[in-house]
């Protein structure tokens, strides 16, 4: 029996398209509504079955759910949830995909002061998707056992987060709760610094040494690929923790220079061997 | 028909295993002879195929080999080959797989002086492999449409590059020839480097936000689980290069963080872009 009763994804690229297409292929919803701006990647979406319906505006989009999932790129979510949120019925609860929460927490926790008092915002981030866009790209396993971080705060209430957690581990993820806060400054050690040092890499490669790259440099700056103008967004909402990240990382390369400018083996070797044991935690923890 | 008589791999690891099961897949050698320190690794590879038989000494190893190849760690190359060539008959060809080039040729070129003037050295580099190690790992096609270099000095006579390199592409690898100190200076970019940040990258991550990464961190990461040892000597031994490359990093990654402290959005943007460019270039190479 479907849980919900409508689901409305506001941006069905690759994550809100994985979104629809996982609620439909397990009946999580009697209904998926796709709205959006760009009318060819809803038309694309309907096509590939990650909607139900398409919506033709705001009011007509939220008119019957029961949660909406704003997936658009980190600037302008706050903003959409602030058109949605008058226009819907009380009962409804909004969330985001967002890869940075606590600017947009703050403000629409604000905003909502102003909102019907039985219409929340709870915000959330599935650690999934990649350097890809597009519903095309889409799949209804994209979460599945993958982490997806809810970022309830003081005002937030038991029922909504309930729901909103239920809803993630229905499509197969593993729910991780944090306040706004601390999810940034963890996010930007272990997402906004790798995308800034795999650019970083990928840019100060010179372009005819391209050709003699492997495995380890096509790994490292798989992430370099992915769209300048939504990491930029997500960089700059996560500023002061990215560069107090980077500050971080950046110390540790210079004991890195010290040791090889010194030509200290021992040293070296202690520094790599501390990366390893890290690194290998994450397999281990996979 | 084998083009030739009897194949020398001294070191039956990922790459002298790969090497072997490659040779013996495709028929290119009567006779893949496998040596080295480890007796467990030998017997590994024996059974797994990747040898016909093992030899008991040096001596044994070299006695019929056309050709010699040396799988082992950097710092012991140079020492191994010296070891092996006034023990090989006149016209065998030594070659090895170690990630730097100069400080090899340069030091067996020197020692060549001693030795049978038919008796020769040439470096090979394969971009293959990965974090991994032993001969249970390896494969008959890990060099399938992988980059070789090979490094000829003026010394090199031309009818052994051509065997070298014969060898190198009925193994499936796309030879490209460099001087080896050209080879060091464009691997400390596309190689080194990359192992160094993601090593620092990982090294950086406190260890209770493992659990909060996902594809990002993970492939940026990857090689950071490569041995400590193997690579604290591949760092060390192209050091200078190596501290060149990092030190142009190091001023990408500042033009990043004065981008950010300045919330300079157009240049952040700029710097992605830039990125992406060189990122995309190398998967449309692919």
């Amino acid at each position: 029996m479907a849980s919900l009763r409508s689901v409305t994804i506001v941006g069905v690229g690759l994550i809100g398209g994985s979104i629809g297409l996982g609620v439909r292929a397990r009946g999580l919803a009697a209904k998926v509504v796709g709205y959006g701006s760009r009318p060819a990647t809803l038309e694309a979406a309907l096509k590939l079955g990650a909607v139900d319906e398409v919506a033709a505006d705001p009011a007509a989009a939220v008119a019957e759910a029961e949660l909406v999932v704003v997936c658009a790129p980190v600037d302008h979510i706050a903003k959409r949830v602030q058109q949605l949120a008058p226009l819907c019925q009380p009962g409804t609860l909004l969330t985001d995909a967002g890869s940075t929460k606590a600017q947009i927490v703050r403000e629409l926790e604000a905003a909502a002061a102003g909102w019907n008092p039985d219409v929340r915002f709870v915000g959330s981030h599935p650690l999934a998707g990649n350097e890809k866009r597009g519903p095309q790209h889409a799949s209804a396993d994209l979460f599945a056992g993958r982490v997806v971080v809810v970022t309830p705060t003081t005002q937030t209430r038991p029922d909504d987060r309930r729901k909103l957690e239920t809803f993630w581990s229905e499509l197969g993820a593993r729910v991780v709760e944090m306040p706004p806060e601390e999810h940034d400054a963890a996010l930007a050690v272990t997402s906004h610094l790798p995308h800034l040092v795999a650019a970083a890499l990928a840019g100060s490669t010179p372009e005819e040494f391209v050709q003699l790259t492997a495995g380890g440099w096509q790994d490292s700056t798989r992430i370099a690929a992915g769209d300048p103008s939504l990491w930029r967004q997500i960089l700059l909402a996560n500023r002061d923790n990215l560069l107090a990240a980077l500050a971080r990382f950046a110390d540790l390369a210079a004991e890195y220079r010290q040791a090889l400018e010194g030509s200290d083996a021992a040293q070296l070797e202690h520094l790599l061997a501390e990366a390893k044991r890290i690194r290998d935690a994450c397999d281990a923890r996979l």
